[in-house]
């Protein structure tokens, strides 16, 4: 199916998003076993914090970094048999990166990690199902990610494998999600330097978030040059995330956030505006988004669609 | 490198499991981050279960059932170019058995969980470093599991993929490790019928044997028809691990086991020695060693070794 881009079909941001959310959530819906099916308690734990109403951010910054580089690579070949019909398990693709962020969650939420009771304004998995089905829910989950991945059924088992590595590194302990997590308990526990957060962000946050747009260029089948381009877009356009999601924390409540709001401040979490106060992380989060638009020079006007996403991430309310 | 099989060397059963013990060791050695690595807490969390003297049965289980697939399949094109020469990819793929199954240990271990303190002699890894980073060593040992598989330097993409889904599937939640444990959750809390029983031990814990002697098929480019005889064998033989060691759980103390002993009666487990007493669980073991002997019968008689590994199983001490 050729999805029109978001230029393309005039639709206003939040449309996009919207339809793209909904391409997302049919496929999470059948990718996910049935809450009928044994185990039944473990598969209603899985599907109450992956279905709790998330943007699926994730997801669609990597189903428009697969469109950017299938057309950037499109009409560079356009005399040859370059084709820019989207591949048919891109959508699967990009629903790997939700299981793997919601797993993250459910083990983060735990009592011995940050001890949250809500998510996105619904009852932490835990507080549902118990601590042990919620920590088993959540290996299901980053399980799951690397069967669908290894399972794709039109995609070479060349590129495959390339996806898996490169989600399973993001997903890793140096420099990836689990790495970054552990960063995060012991800054809580002692102080943190300014290069120490920003590598603790970069981790934690922004190496899933690269994963996202790489694992899209790299089922496009981008050339190295827009692979760099876009992977550096991703990373940057994280770590804005990761300032603004810190930002939320302190001037929401807990109704506009869906979770305990201000539990960063209690819990003593490292953050940018613990460090910096906010009207300096706000910009600081200005500055990585014009580094991540200025990584997508070289897709020139068809990465519209990209840039205005890197644009809402800091403009969010929730 | 050839390895000389067990029989061929005319090793005891001791020298040839000690031989494949180190070989496993040295690669996991190499194939986890340093303890010295950032973040060091982590690092150390994961090397603390997965060195505290395993011994190491899955990954040689695999090693072993790659070695007679690759040998009988060299038998049956002996005119054409059949290669029996082990592939050096091999260990690393029997280490990932290991990394699979030290975090279900870490999380099973978890007071969440069995709440147990010690294991293999040692303080369980919550005891040593907490439960958050627990909980994170063990998801880290997932995720690393699938990053080796995809990263295999000298097995073919399309091997790859297929090993990755194998694993994937017998570690997930319909008849895999994580869906068994949650049968075995829920049984401690109600009872259990026989059949449940059979089908909570092939989850939880043939499943992971299954897909040990299953990958090393697989990695051996093994027939069909040698793929099937050495699934249903890994599948029986795991059974019967999982009955042997209910029972030591009953008859041993915490110095022989390297762990708290008589724990399954105490939290009510459902186990076969609980349902069916410990002399009528020994011949149920047996008969399921007597099914994984026959199903190794087309390998005739190159499979000696693998036919002695399953005998130990039921006869280990510990």
């Amino acid at each position: 199916m050729k999805m029109a881009s978001h230029s393309e079909a005039s639709l206003t941001l939040e449309a996009y998003l919207e339809q793209q959310r909904q391409r997302v959530e049919e496929r999470l819906q059948a990718l996910v076993p049935g809450a009928e099916e044994e185990p039944v308690t473990l598969h209603c734990a899985m599907r109450h914090s992956l279905f709790a109403g998330g943007k699926r951010i994730r997801p669609i910054f990597c189903l428009e970094a697969a469109r950017l580089c299938r057309e950037a690579t499109a009409r560079l070949s356009r005399h040859s048999s370059g084709n820019s019909e989207e591949s048919s398990d891109i959508v699967d693709i990009s629903c790997t990166l939700e299981l793997v962020h919601t797993y993250s969650l459910i083990h983060d939420d735990l009592p011995a990690l940050d001890n949250d009771d809500y998510r996105r304004g619904q009852p932490t998995c835990h507080k549902a199902f118990g601590e042990a089905i919620a920590i088993l829910a959540g290996d299901a989950l980053l399980t799951l990610a690397f069967q669908v991945l290894a399972e794709l059924p039109r995609t070479p088992a060349d590129v495959r494998v390339t996806l898996i590595a490169e989600l399973a590194r993001a997903a890793g302990t140096s420099g990836g999600m689990i790495g970054g997590q552990v960063a995060d308990l012991e800054a809580a526990a002692g102080g943190i330097s300014p290069q120490c957060l920003e590598a603790m962000h970069r981790a934690k946050t922004a190496a899933l978030f690269r994963a996202a747009v790489s694992l899209g260029a790299l089922a496009a089948e981008a050339e190295p040059a827009q692979q760099a381009a876009i992977t550096r877009f991703g990373e940057c356009a994280g770590l804005a995330f990761q300032i603004a999601d810190d930002i939320l924390d302190v001037e929401s409540s807990l109704e506009d956030l869906g979770k305990t709001a201000g539990k960063d401040a209690l819990q003593k979490k490292a953050t940018y505006p613990a460090l910096y106060g906010v009207e300096r992380s706000r910009q600081i989060a200005e500055e990585f988004i014009q580094e991540a638009l200025e990584a997508l020079e070289p897709f020139a006007e068809s990465s519209g669609t990209l840039r205005e996403l890197a644009r809402f991430l800091i403009s969010r309310k929730a």
